[in-house]
């Protein structure tokens, strides 16, 4: 069966997400990552959506719909890596991912969790 | 077009190989990976396969090339996450994977890496 692997960074959970989410994908999504969480007690879930070129209504709603879950089970998620097209389209289209945090990629991403939760993320690169 | 996003966590870039891996998307995840190396000077390649169900000759191959450019580019590769379903065949199959590191999972390929390169890695999670 299709699955998209979470990967367990520290104290986060990394999803990226390459291929169109359809119906049965998202919600097997929403339950592997609701038991890792369980598993895990991660406090951060960081969503990569580099590989998306189009990130539709229903898209959309599936990830509002996984950082709702992730809230109640103690989780700050941050969406990372959305495309400068996606982005356009998707405010075009009326969608302000309320609800959602944002960064630009998975290691701003990453710092905006270790802000919001108190822990240490990646170090960063030398210069 | 179809890629393989490379996410850079750190001095570590991270490709998450969820799809199969056909002629172009391989040569292209190549290209991206050559470059991104060049341009981020990253010291370690993590390779994470938990999303293949089948991991055949070809896969194999083009795994071993993108660890062999990434040598020449003064870059440590490691693959991790294989299923064991996928271990037994590949073994089976008489593909030893010979000079591409392998790890359980991210974060133990993080460490292998952490001591290769001598860069700290992720912090590690409390118990």
């Amino acid at each position: 069966m299709e699955r998209i692997p979470i990967l367990k960074l520290g104290d986060i959970l990394l999803v990226t997400i390459q291929v169109e989410l359809h119906d049965e994908l998202a919600m097997t999504l929403q339950e592997d990552l609701t038991q890792k969480l369980a598993r895990t007690q991660a406090k951060g879930v960081l969503i990569d959506v580099s590989g998306l070129e189009i990130l539709d209504s229903f898209i959309g709603r599936a990830l509002a719909q996984i950082a709702g879950i992730a809230r109640v089970m103690d989780a700050t998620t941050v969406l990372v890596g959305m495309r400068p097209a996606v982005a356009i389209t998707l405010i075009e289209l009326g969608m302000t991912l309320s609800g959602i945090r944002t960064a630009l990629n998975v290691e701003r991403g990453m710092k905006l969790l270790a802000e919001a939760t108190g822990e240490p993320g990646v170090p960063p690169s030398p210069p």
